[in-house]
């Protein structure tokens, strides 16, 4: 590899777009070991990637994301697509020895997810799923101080995901509401993140107790169209969850909550103090810690952007906020050391196995209206 | 009764140095056309009731409750007991042809609260539970803008009552964390305020799934004590919930929560726009509305302190902000309103009732790991 | 006295009712070793009055203050008239010999607040100015922080009263906006309690430079007329401030600032911390501590409701907030203890002249266009 | 220039590499219609110059700036350098007839200003001052809610920028700290924004008053060294302000302010509205408008990320932040776009000098202690 990693990128939409500018900002704010080279970008239609392409900064352009993969000059094979084509192009990327890095949720099924697990163990290479959440230093700030024992004992989690592009019923009927192409709605969607944080900062979920709905049940075909099809996914779903290490936690997914734009918010408690974090935030962390002073023990509205805040000291001085693409250019970042230094990191597709798991015991449990083992 | 309503409340901690506070501002401040005096305090104890009678101002003390009830100069009882007496005087006070005004739970158990409403009917009387929290200008705004339709179709409920005082596992076995005294612990004391207000703002609630969680088994009997007893109360309670017009909700009270002191938060998501609410600041009303302009559309904090909010300018000039025993008065108003006009007032004994079969619903669903039908 | 306060309230308006309030509400909370008991309100109208008397609780009323204050029995005088009518009333009480609780400010101007500390100097009494917003629990806490070094060396102060009561051209011209009655606008009704806190927290203040401005000169002289009239006070004052210990400072007031409805706001910088505080919000003290570990260093919230706190136990439990009424109830309480004791409480006469003082120089300042020593 | 502008950068540090990222990331996600090219990068020290070349992107070094703005084939020189050499850089590459972009302040003198506008002038070339704030799009947005009308008259302004980093007195004396090289202290570097921000929203300042203050006279040389030299500029500055228009304002500049990290926050304050924002959630702005319906009045917390908000639609979807960095590259943009249509864009040299004229009207006044015509 010679210091230069060579990246294919399969897909160009809004996540080809935050991965496009990931590896183009990597190298100058977080110098990484291995430089990524923007070599090739992948999609079906020709002229729109080509304006990809050139608007992004890739090298060439291909139809054929098959060919592709198995290029001898590709390092890295980068799967932004919608979910149903991720086990078919990680499989296929694995076998040629790529390494992997694929975007949440890791497929559209259990089942495919423990083949595309199986294909990069048995393959030996390098896998990662972008679960970009989980590289905001307000995040990491709060796992270490979890890790650490400065919260205590944790007993709660409360994650939401809320948004509010459907709660008008006249919004069409995009792809994201059909089952086919989706998967599922908002559980899979804006729950999957709520779950791998959940996973991240307290730990593995045992059971749970789900329930999902769809709200408006039928829509317009299109903006303004008078004919109506069928919502075949969730608005919304709620669950309840029960941890390996005895906490409790509710987990919230809707895209029915006005105002609430990208209320990606959690709260753990733990014996010893509280954190809590909302997206729309992002910069800040809420830290509560019985050690402090009675007198003025509250909230710390911690603005996590000083030079002793994980990943942030790269960017600019204190005070200075980022914004939601550097998620994704810490992520990349992790992603190429891991690289040069020949190791798994984290979270990779066992990970996304995992939050999956969860994903379908809520379903399951949402129809068996039973609690169900994860 | 001439303009004026002899009272006789039953106990003098908490919640009687809550209420006689009502008794005693409900007339300078919002001229109800019916005076209440306080005419007698009842207890136990007889030097700590005289000292209650005199800092309170009550004319008389009595040990006797069940004489109080019967005396032919009492109009209203009030009952600010802990809740295994519940059922009891409200009983007896109901015979007695008194009108009854109750601590929230109402009983300790279904079957207690069907006895208290078969009684109370049968009576004729006026009777109405202590959920004070409805009666904050804010929450009462709130539910104007349900009723209103300007929120629109409601599609989501998300209550927590938090609180942080029996984090410390050391912190000793107090007679709330015996059920054999209080009945349950955090979600009969806190999840039965969610309770409230979800049935007040949204509606009757249909189905739960609930989960149950003792963190602290084992606690000293009393501080800085080495002896230990059993816990046999929840610390915290989380359910989902189903309401009959369709709304989905989740439902969490808990004393775990390092931080937060007396975080009675709801947020109510419809069609059109959304309401949250905290009680620790008490006077906003956050509001989101779909109406507005679309470049300031935006979550408005309200302070609900202006004449045209619900019930507050019986008190100071916009921006003057009220407390915690505000709700009280403004409850035993409403509570004397209804008496002068010879109606039961909401919430009354019903309420109660319902409110216990959602509790009672949670608890077996926390055992039977299954949805309950309310 | 033996352990009785005869108290006669001079003025039913908007201040009478809160002190009313007050003398009532006082000893059922918060015990004083002296018991004020409400003997006689003073007003010039005989039915108001009455009705005054009937709705707080007063024994007697009387149209004659002169009398009054003279009465044998009267042990305290409150003045809560509008300021032109203070220096008479004080001045008498002290001459009868009467402890003298004053509203702010403590005249109309420096010549007659010289009077007012000149006369109860001289009669020795006790006396006391209503500088309410110093007995707020965070307040206080705000000063303890400031007073035990922990905020270290005070650099800044920054002081900001805001209201919108008049920011309508339309709203008419009240007695408030006459010079003849008033005194002075915003900065004497608002700017007092911005200089009163700052010299309570901060120090004294020695040198300033004001702007005065009255946006809108002429208004209806009363709601819906034609007819118009001239403002002759400040809509808004702003100032620059240089305190003895080397602290320098803004103070602003104003009526005109739409959506601020009782924002008297501070923040205070020291070498080592800050503290921040918003009457909207009074239950809460904003606090930064360069002494928290770096990674948590951030605003503390500080609900100033637990018992460590300074006054609020005497209420509820922590999380349970108060409202305006009780900083009043706080401070005639320090009043009642004061008078138990035989001083003179802070803040008292001399603060009030002082306070005038900077209020002098802020005026005189914005005539010359010069900095002005106080 | 045939769809290409190639620019030379003169300097490399913080400004340095918030340009060079500006320049990198402007097609991409905005496409003017002009392209940069980072063609020669230039400062003095030859090793660094060559990391910050590699790092950011740029294809040329160079240690001579003024033979490079000779140079036939640049379009555009960008002056990112101390404000010490402002001056003859941007007279010369207006002499050589380049387009000038200029970090703020324009220059550390109002003489050495006139000279930059007399030269920019003089060759008719396209200039700008880099004041990036103002196109973050909350600001933008209140910049259109102001001018639409609906915040109505303009009265307040307030308008302070707080920095904490020299607020412990052990912090040493880096060149920022004397007046030789720095020009000015706080004023010149937080208070240029402030008042950028202040002529921008508000309009011109025709008077002021000001204090400068330096609470820390002496710090060590360098960390950790017992030797002390003297600070020659401002800690911290305050000012009141008289606007054209009528509005008065109170701007403030202190980097002695612990816990304000960045807080850049202004609040303007109309007849029927008020618009807040604070730079630390620079995504969001605060707006109160008389017009909402009186029961739900209150401040709007605007996230101000929608398609229909300024500039932001380039970026990501809603609810999904940006940060620091693309203040610069909106500034970019707009300055390429001025170029592809032959016009000088806003702010120019023309509004650098205004603010410098301002600011030297705040020292004047701070020494002479009277108010100072602008």
């Amino acid at each position: 590899m010679a210091g230069t990693v060579n990246v294919a990128l399969i897909g160009y939409a809004f996540m080809g777009k935050a991965h496009s500018n990931a590896y183009r900002q990597v190298t100058p704010f977080m110098s990484p070991r291995l430089e990524p080279r923007m070599k090739v970008i992948c999609g079906r239609t020709q002229d729109k990637l080509e304006a990809a392409a050139h608007q992004y900064g890739w090298e060439e352009t291909s139809t054929d994301w098959r060919a592709t993969v198995r290029r001898t000059d590709i390092d890295l094979v980068d799967i932004s697509t919608p979910g149903d084509l991720h086990a078919e192009i990680a499989i296929a990327a694995a076998r040629a020895g790529k390494a992997v890095f694929c975007e949440k949720p890791l497929a559209n099924s259990v089942a495919e997810a423990r083949k595309m697990v199986a294909a990069v163990e048995k393959a030996g290479v390098v896998h990662m799923i972008c679960h970009n959440y989980r590289r905001i230093p307000a995040v990491l700030l709060a796992k270490q101080l979890i890790d650490s024992g400065r919260i205590g004992t944790i007993r709660h989690f409360r994650g939401t995901y809320l948004q509010d592009w459907i709660a008008d019923p006249m919004f069409p009927l995009v792809w994201r509401l059909d089952r086919e192409q989706a998967g599922s709605g908002a559980l899979g969607d804006l729950g999957a993140h709520v779950v791998d944080l959940a996973r991240f900062l307290v730990g593995e979920i045992t059971e749970v107790s789900g329930h999902l709905e769809t709200f408006v049940q039928e829509r317009p075909l299109a903006a303004n169209s008078r004919k109506r099809g069928r919502v075949t996914v969730d608005d919304a779903s709620i669950a309840l969850a029960c941890f390996e290490n005895g906490a409790i936690g509710t987990i919230e997914a809707t895209r029915m909550a006005p105002g609430r734009k990208n209320w990606n918010r959690f709260e753990i408690n733990g014996s010893k103090g509280t954190v809590a974090f909302d997206l729309e935030r992002m910069n800040e962390l809420e830290v509560y810690l019985e050690s402090d002073d009675v007198e003025v023990r509250g909230f710390h509205r911690v603005l996590a952007t000083e030079p002793e805040h994980p990943l942030v000291k790269s960017w600019w001085p204190p005070g200075h906020v980022i914004g939601y693409e550097h998620t994704f250019i810490h992520t990349v970042y992790d992603l190429l050391e891991a690289m040069a230094d020949g190791r798994v990191p984290s979270p990779n597709f066992h990970d996304g196995l995992k939050n999956q798991l969860v994903l379908a015991a809520i379903e399951k449990s949402a129809t068996t209206r039973r609690w169900v083992s994860v």
